[in-house]
């Protein structure tokens, strides 16, 4: 059983319950060699902080040890009292060429030692395998998988998704295994690919897979094992990894970081102080594979600590483009999200702290697609004499030059439009996230220069503007504010409220909310809109760390009334409603359905099957993710509607 | 006394000697405040390795200590063993405006207490200060250091560049303070630029510093406590770091990483596992100041041991663009390099490993720099009928490309050139770093496509493929192809031959070199010269590490005779040319002048003042090096030339 507890866009922090205890994911799972302990198990949990172990049953039941695991049990066998998850051997069919065991005989096996979780007996597809070949792979992988659900007895079962590079394939393997009742999802074939430094194809496979799978089991990532890796898998909804790498690499002499590996003969200074590292000189990592061992796992673990705190901090994006910098076919595969970036807005949920430019890849985060979009889609301008374009500034917009862009506003009737490099920002969002909140170089690369431009022509080419003459730059300031004076402050509170209702809401939205007789508090330290008042009710407040709306009950209703269902609707079922109408959260399991244009993050209504309002909430997840999980959030109730 | 062990550029590491001993650069000084130590100087020493520590020396002059300090002397009064330097108040004068004591009293009092270093009480610029303002400054600092060298006794004393935002300024006060027998360099007034993220000033500050300041002495950067900028600083020739952040951070709450900052109570999971991370929970960094200081200590050291070993490895570069993606501030100050690169390229020695592509500053680097404007000045293509152009490939150079190439070249009167991400690439240099040992992404940014386009057609428009036809791309092999056949491969070891030894050594060498009976010596596997013997002289070897050739001594004859002075030459006093002769070493001590076009690695001739060869060899230094440092190897001879 699976629960998403923290999330940036598809990845996430997550709980994974067994029989032998919950693991926090993402989660790196050292590979055990029962036959050669470089560091016991026992050390793995009390040194290491380890919550999970992998082993590999096919080399346990192939060795001498097979009819100790049978009579011990695995736990008992390895000495760990954690979960523990059994490989089946597909592996060494890659490595090999063939198994000696079955599908039948290996999952009975893994069921009989007592493993938490088990993989099936996959069959292996190589990158460079015909389509007709991964085809029968992987009808043969899902034959097994739902074979498997007869011998499994108590094990967990791993189901793996196969299809080489067809990515086709890799979806429909996917959802072939999203219908088949197991406990956590692997993404196999992979090894070639990472050895072979093929990132870009690695995101093709990953991204193939999570489109077909559900979202609501533990993704695993069989064989990624270096940390330069982690944060872009986890980025793209991998949660479980394993390492064999800590101990394989230490025979060999190398020493992982977080950016690459370096051999340790050629070590004159210790760029690390983990407890292996700390006091340590070069010769001792040479001369003490264990103690090489000992870094390469700490530094391996601690890498996805970084991760998970950067998913907490919010800047998960900030983190993959720095560590996608470790080497060109990282950056490849960093440019290569741009192809993935619709896919990847659907989970998009991210408000995090400022956001930082850190290359042309930053302006294709999904977050900065999304508010392009939906300006494309549910924003209209104001109808004016005409629009200004004024140059990108560094904080697009800083106090001054918000100051600016009201008095033009006020005095000419006119628009105004600030290039960015994340695309063209109407004046009406200068205080919106994620455009507010970023921050880019003075000195922009030309290819984001370039972007910039072209964002914007297609902007103004929808039409929005053609009504009016178009001025450039900030010398056509004094032209304009010798003009006729254009709308009044009051007017530009109504313009911005009304374009970010429709921009959050949805095209009809403004007009439901800000029917009747509006009344705008205003911060008296920053003139921001605070709270809209429509007819004496508080229908809006605005967060002052993203500058986006937060609907009020009252405004719920008015959304209610004029918009149609399915519209920003989560569909919750009877057992659900009373306690949602009393202000608590909706969880996943009672949503019955939910629009699937909203997002991770989207202010929605909480509605009966009936679609009676039961309240006004934040979603915690996506349409996929609501009618998937059975545990955590799915809204975050803000108010209730309680039956009168 | 100061030594530069290794280089990469104008990063180095070194050895700075004192009474206290000796400090392996580049070197982290923990501040330590002798009223509230936070972490004894004991251990500093004993936890952290800490070789150097910083006190300010003004502070315990006003403090009730002062008497204390003068009786027992700073190393016992601290109860730390290692070289100690002290701060004047300068930085106290930028604080509160005015401090109490002269120049006199804190100099006289520094070396009172018996401090290894003190700083001269120099006058801090501000960032806003006028030119007139900090001309002044710049002229009583320089009249302040003059004056300190009555009164310094056994103290080495610390001498800092002053002058603001005004570069001409800094360099002038710098090039005052390198004709004054003083022990350290510092770049002062530079807090505000770090506190104000003006990381592109701080590049333009250090730049025009080091452009003044003699190369021999160490440089510390004064303030500069976070990591963030501990790479970018080393790069350009910094040296020593003091960090009062370690503890400020702390007190305030926050986790110093080597990417930025987080503030604790925000923290979730502990990104780090050095030895007070290690078992910590965040509520422990939250509630224990010490240890969350600990910390701070720990990721600074490590971010120094990071860059040490980057500089071993060869990797700087990619270190710093890397690191430079924490903040767009940062890579602001990134892209600055590239107005330096003429600086940077005389101090570039660089033959590391292989060169990572990391984004579209990564074509500034002074290595591509100086290959491209060797090209430029040094190449001199073949007579054929026309030149083809080829796309750039992954990597320009793999094995088949080239076969692609010979073949092209051998059936075909015609001349190749690969377009590069770092520049056109002529055939002959297939394997001369740094393009041979380049890895670029498959998808280039646009910026870098432009460059490299322009940077074709300035080096067509130079006129070397003016004589004939040009063809693009790879499918105009096939009407090359048909024509008339070409140079034989014997024909095309020569033009390489040729090629090379004229980028090497500067037109005219080839001639000299490879005049008379010529004779190359091949890999049987790779088919790639390894030794030239010209009339049964060897005259010069290729490496395999980066295609270039080195020179044996019958090839120094050779380009000796034929090249005039002060070409290829570093002239050695009759003190040494003895031992040069038996193939020892050339010191730097005893270089009396050096040819000013020589870089570090470049391959020379040791030659007596009255221009007798003496030796081949490799350079270590260039010209400036040479004549400033006291200490250290300038030519690392690989052929003595004995008297006969």
């Amino acid at each position: 059983m699976f629960e998403m507890k923290e999330r940036a866009g598809l990845g996430r922090i997550g709980e994974l319950r067994t029989a032998h205890g919950v693991v926090e994911t993402p989660a790196l799972m050292p590979v055990v060699n029962p036959s050669n302990l470089v560091i016991t198990p026992k050390d793995l949990a009390r040194m290491f902080g380890v919550q999970i172990l992998i082993t590999n049953a096919y080399i346990i039941w192939k060795s001498a040890d097979r009819q100790r695991f049978l009579d011990e049990g695995i736990h008992r066998a390895l000495d760990f009292d954690g979960p523990i998850m059994t490989d089946s051997g597909a592996f060494q069919q890659h490595v090999y060429g063939r198994v000696e065991v079955s599908n039948e005989e290996i999952v009975k096996f893994q069921a009989a030692i007592g493993a938490d979780l088990g993989a099936v007996l996959d069959v292996f597809s190589e990158p460079d395998d015909s389509r007709r070949r991964c085809e029968e792979a992987v009808e043969e992988t899902l034959r097994r998988t739902r074979d498997a659900l007869e011998w499994r007895g108590d094990l967990g079962l791993v189901g793996t998704v196969q299809g080489g590079l067809h990515m086709d394939l890799r979806e429909h393997c996917a959802k072939g295994l999203s219908d088949i009742p197991i406990a956590v999802h692997a993404i196999g074939g992979v090894v070639p690919l990472m050895e072979g430094y093929q990132f870009a194809d690695l995101v093709d496979v990953i991204v193939a897979s999570k489109k077909g799978l559900r979202p609501d089991r533990p993704v695993h990532l069989f064989g990624a094992g270096h940390p330069i890796t982690f944060g872009l898998a986890v980025l793209l909804g991998c949660d479980l990894f394993d390492s064999a790498a800590y101990v394989k690499y230490a025979q060999d002499g190398r020493m992982i970081t977080a950016w690459g590996t370096t051999r340790v003969e050629g070590l004159a200074h210790i760029p690390c102080s983990c407890p292996a590292c700390h006091d340590a000189t070069p010769e001792d990592l040479r001369a003490d594979t264990e103690r090489l061992a000992q870094h390469n796992l700490y530094v391996s673990l601690q890498e996805l600590e970084v991760v998970k705190q950067a998913i907490h901090e919010g800047n998960l994006w900030e983190h993959v483009e720095r560590r996608c910098r470790a080497h060109p076919s990282l950056l490849d595969a960093l440019k290569g999200l741009r192809d993935h970036v619709d896919f990847m807005e659907r989970y998009e949920g991210l408000v995090g702290g400022t956001l930082f430019y850190t290359g042309p890849e930053s302006v294709w985060r999904p977050v900065a697609h999304r508010f392009r979009q939906r300006l494309l889609k549910r924003y209209s301008p104001p109808r004016v004499e005409g629009v200004l374009i004024l140059p990108e500034a560094r904080r697009p917009y800083t106090r001054a030059y918000s100051k600016l862009l009201r008095t033009l506003f006020e005095r000419a009737n006119a628009h105004a439009i600030v290039r960015s490099a994340f695309g063209p920002v109407p004046v009406e969002f200068d205080g919106v996230y994620p455009v507010a909140q970023s921050v880019v170089p003075d000195d922009l690369d030309l290819e984001t220069v370039e972007a910039s431009e072209v964002l914007l022509r297609q902007f103004l080419r929808r039409g929005y503007f053609s009504q009016g003459v178009m001025w450039e730059g900030e010398d056509s300031l004094e032209e304009l504010s010798i003009r006729a004076p254009g709308p009044s402050a009051t007017d530009m509170d109504k313009q911005r409220a009304e374009a970010l209702a429709n921009y959050q809401f949805g095209p009809g939205a403004a007009d439901a909310l800000l029917e009747g007789e509006v009344e705008y508090v205003k911060s008296k330290k920053t003139q921001k809109i605070r709270n809209v008042l429509v007819d004496g009710d508080h229908v809006l407040s605005m967060r002052a760390r993203d500058g986006l709306f937060t609907l009020k009950l009252a405004g719920g209703k008015r959304l209610h009334k004029a918009l149609p269902a399915p519209k920003l609707r989560v569909v919750v079922n009877e057992e659900s409603s009373p306690s949602n109408r009393e202000g608590k959260n909706v969880f996943a399991k009672f949503v019955v359905d939910c629009d699937g244009e909203l997002r991770p993050l989207d202010e929605v209504l909480v509605v009966s099957e009936t679609d009676e309002l039961v309240a006004v909430g934040r979603a915690v997840m996506n349409r996929e993710e609501m009618l998937a999980f059975e545990r955590g959030v799915a809204v975050k109730v803000r108010e209730g509607s309680p039956l009168l």
